[in-house]
């Protein structure tokens, strides 16, 4: 019996699913306020595909409600004999159409969606505008204001490097350290007028990444200085940066592993 | 009595609305199959904004359901003493937010949304790719294969003259002629891999966007030449043309009076 419960174990393969979701109509990665979350609903389809074993799926990290995903990474360990990239086609079908697996692979047995994490890469979408335009209500952040896309730019920069983040968290988080490397920040603006803020961390503190884009678009709009971005990080303070930019014009675009 | 109703009348005036809308949860501009319509859900708005009094707003075309519009056009007469560029202000408000005034100012008395188009632009989105993208999946066309830019801007260029389009033209419009001046069609790719055909004309049979969208795709992936766009049209053979483009991917662009 030891033997059999071995090879057992030895079939059983760590799964990696690349996830891309439209967050609007859930609480996020996890469960919260009795919204569907994303980790219930592509547990369910994994649970469908394993004949009702309940699969636990590994999340890269948390996401609010409303934030998006274009790839988001988990994992599980599976018994199937699907190889590794089928199970993107598998999956798909038991899925909503608001979100979808675009990549599956095997990987190595000690392989962790978060605890392997080396940096993740987020994006945060907002533009420019009279009136706020419908198709984008969900996709992006309408703001007030024409802002300069250099001043941003140097106001990004400023995150670049090993901080203590604690003026660019909100309440709510709660961990074990507030130090987090920046690897790099940057906005560019794409021929409609789309500002893209891009950020890559070894980690985000709690709506991290969205404090640091109200901080720079209020750079951007001349209501604070590229140059107090440092003394504000040093304040600790989170009353001296930025506006919390809305959940809805986040997206996590990729993990490194 | 018969003064005091021309001075009504010289203090009415006609004001015309530029409209950007998110087509997904409606039937299209018009009313059908009892789906909430963009022409009822702006009329409503008017109505309160006229104190209950029921507005008719000239639409410039009728739109499939599921198609979106980034500069719709319509106009109606009021006596309300709002300045004309105001309107978009006083509208909004009453509006949901899937659909905008993006614009509004006065017109000539005899400007008519519908009869004083001299042309029409489309725009028309889709991407290739093994999965979905659950952000675009109504607001882009999904296409499987990986079609070539060169082919599909030679079929595109194909469409450019007046022809008689009933090839082009799905059954249910019932049009007085079917030959239409197309001034314009081409096909652009931006960096994230989004095709965008153009297309600028006179006027628009029933699906003719979605069917030359089709027929370009085909061009694209080699399941038709560019070369026998013209046999086509001068087939007057539906069967002959691509397929029908899903409803998603079409926008309605730009109005040009």
């Amino acid at each position: 019996m030891p033997e059999l419960s071995a090879q057992l174990c030895l079939m059983s393969k760590n799964i990696l699913l690349k996830i891309q979701y439209d967050g609007t109509n859930y609480s996020g990665w996890q469960t919260q306020n009795n919204a569907k979350a994303i980790q219930d609903t592509v547990e369910a389809a994994l649970s469908v595909l394993h004949k009702g074993e309940k699969i636990q799926l590994i999340g890269c990290s948390r996401t609010d409600a409303g934030v998006h995903a274009l790839g988001y990474c988990g994992n599980f360990i599976t018994d199937l004999s699907i190889p590794g990239e089928k199970f993107a086609f598998a999956i798909n079908p038991l899925l909503p159409e608001d979100i979808r697996i675009v990549h599956s692979e095997e990987m190595p047995e000690d392989f962790h969606a978060r605890y392997s994490v080396k940096s993740k890469t987020y994006i945060y979408k907002f533009y420019p505008g009279t009136f706020e335009n419908p198709l984008l209500r969900n996709q992006a952040w309408h703001i007030k204001g024409s802002p300069d896309l250099e001043a941003m730019n140097k106001a990004a920069k400023e995150f670049v490097g090993t901080y203590d983040f604690t003026a660019f968290m909100a309440t709510g988080g709660y961990p074990t350290t507030t130090t987090r490397t920046i690897f790099d920040a940057s906005v560019t603006v794409d021929p409609q007028g789309m500002f893209t803020f891009s950020v890559t961390g070894d980690g985000f503190l709690y709506n991290m990444v969205r404090i640091m884009t109200g901080t720079v678009y209020y750079a951007g709009v001349g209501k604070i200085s590229p140059e107090s971005i440092k003394d504000i990080i040093a304040s600790k303070d989170r009353k001296k940066a930025g506006v919390t930019a809305p959940a809805h014009g986040l997206y996590l675009f990729k993990v490194n592993y």
